[in-house]
């Protein structure tokens, strides 16, 4: 059971059903599934997500569908959410994964985590070649006038 | 070093310029972090990440400034991003925090790190008196015509 | 089901039902929750982690009641740990959380985990300027006399 | 360099001063490591961090030394924490463990995470007959007469 | 429900068939876990896992059987993948494990991610004693001829 | 450091050097990435792991090479491995990734754990529509007959 109530269509204010309609016709589908009726909890949340999937997911881009899918569902497995996992197998069929490429996938998951712990376990360093070798300048705001302050209030 | 060459002002195109003196106005500062200056290579993740950070983490909201750094810092102590603790600890303190709330803090960190561990290894399930309670419908377009369709593409 | 079977009051040893005792009292209530009865199995962890959980959790100190929950919250989310988000997150909600604030917190933790990954993905180091800038000194026991010592046990 | 600026012998104040000698007594050294000197800025957290490593690391019980040291040892490394796995993986040689022991376990740990990737990845579902058995009762206070009770802090 | 068909022995091609004798046979039982049966649906993964698992955890070692089930468990239990911890803690029961020993085995589980916590949140630096001595000597591939190279494919 | 010497050709017995002469004639090298000559400690796991990373990352198979090193790379970020996340970024640009792509590919990774984060928070349960269909069968062995025996010892 979510934390919040699951939205639906008719009890939704104005601003979700926008976000839920654009669901919908982005993906020609009259189905919104539970992940976007819980975060139409709080509005805001629901447009920065749903806005952040479309143009990171959705939009054509340098990466094919099924490797953005694949990407997406590299991160999933290894956090165990088995929302995101079932949800992005799913998406990842659509776009053409069969069993034996799921099982190739969750292969290539597998080797990556246990390359990762035999290289943290013995603490191997970087090997100096396949290091970036650019070189990189010291900030410099260049002609724009350094901006006088009182209390910096620098963030992340 | 980072796997891309920090982009600098003088160099930046007039799109990673706009949002760079966004940042510096925003938290009244002339400089501008690594990080902002590595999303710059791409210029629409510097300025979709910017964004995201500024509507969550500046925009006045429910939580008080410190908590907010403080949930982040959690986070980023969890997953051990060294780069976030060292920005995030930096900002917390310019909230007001001291070596002893630093120190209080972490030791949450770990208790909830032990008590998360103690609950999964022994897989104890979580009481019903603390479930939500509500009451879930099934998605409903309501008077929204269902859409006819081919072949979905459903996603997460 | 846990892997251990969940002690109740009537057939816990003496050393058991004073620590169940101390939590209702503490606590107001009457029931105990599941975890405690699993870690009952082994009293003195029982006793260890209960006391820890009383000292840093409850005993009053600089970070708020709620801010504490939060901080606990956070990690167990990224820990996906079903149990601790089920029961903090009712503990929360006891100390004032409502849904916008928990879609609000959750999306820091999002951000969080978002931000991090983009960190540690392009390998961006430190601001020197956001790192700590006290001097140590080496570890000197002072005027204490040294222990003469064969072979040391150093560990942790 | 450290958060926290590390507290020396000399400058620490008595409740301190008592730990370093508990720690030096115990492992027959005059030496303390970074850490407790850094949980020394907030002595509450620095007493109850030791008291819980002496307790369960130092000692005697059913596990052997060494054994604990692994299993604390499999932690750091899936933790990925450069100081625990340094400061461990010293203290698990001097347990005995040799550079052929250290790669198994490391394989060992290797072997785990893709098992435990590839279980999840492909989201398959624990065998009946390897879950717990036992019958849990309801909790209840047998005799002891509930407590009347405006609003429960029921906290994890 | 797994993300593919547990393939069943009737059923299976000769070469999963050759797979399920043997762990059967090394395992004295006529039984085949989940797991097994659903890397089947990709044979070279089902030969390659099973072969990896009988190597490392099944064929004699430095290291004890149940220190083995430990480690393999401690990694299961941190990365909270319940089918690994489900069977592993069976298979750690077969080899001695008893309620008092899974807990104190989970309270060094635990210990060790507040332990880890607590480093990483201070980013307290490994003591140089603690750190290996040895001296690395430069790759040299010595009397061997360099292999001449157009574009080396240089990978993990 | 890492925690082993690492292995330099003219040292090693026959076994390694003929697991670093196929290492430098499959990748057209002559140069032994600091990984292998730590695993070389113990040649058995050196051995197994270069097999292991041969068969699924080297042998042509259904996905691309470069989708096959974006999938490694995800979980290297998610892992926070700089060595893994420098060497195999190194490998993904030998196979094409440029700038542009490294950023989309890391937001992705971003979103992902965003994405995963928010539904484990709030506890979404997967949609009904998006699990697998598949009605699997319990095992049986089929004219196999089974095997008569006391105490099986069942591993997963």
């Amino acid at each position: 059971m979510a934390q919040v109530k699951l939205v639906n269509y008719d009890e939704a204010p104005a601003e979700v059903r926008a976000v839920f309609d654009d669901i919908m016709k982005t993906r020609n589908t009259d189905y919104i599934n539970n992940i976007w009726r819980a975060l139409a909890v709080h509005p805001p949340l629901l447009k920065r997500f749903w806005s952040q999937m479309k143009e990171v997911m959705v939009k054509p881009s340098r990466l094919d569908p099924l490797t953005k899918e694949l990407i997406y569902l590299a991160v999933s497995v290894n956090n165990n959410c088995e929302y995101c996992i079932t949800s992005h197998t799913f998406a990842a069929r659509r776009h053409g994964l069969d069993d034996a490429m799921l099982a190739e996938f969750n292969e290539i998951v597998a080797l990556a985590n246990a390359g990762n712990r035999l290289t943290m376990g013995l603490q191997v360093e970087p090997d100096e070649r396949f290091k970036p070798k650019h070189a990189d300048t010291a900030w410099s705001v260049g002609k724009k006038p350094a901006v006088a302050r009182k209390k910096p209030k620098q963030s992340r």
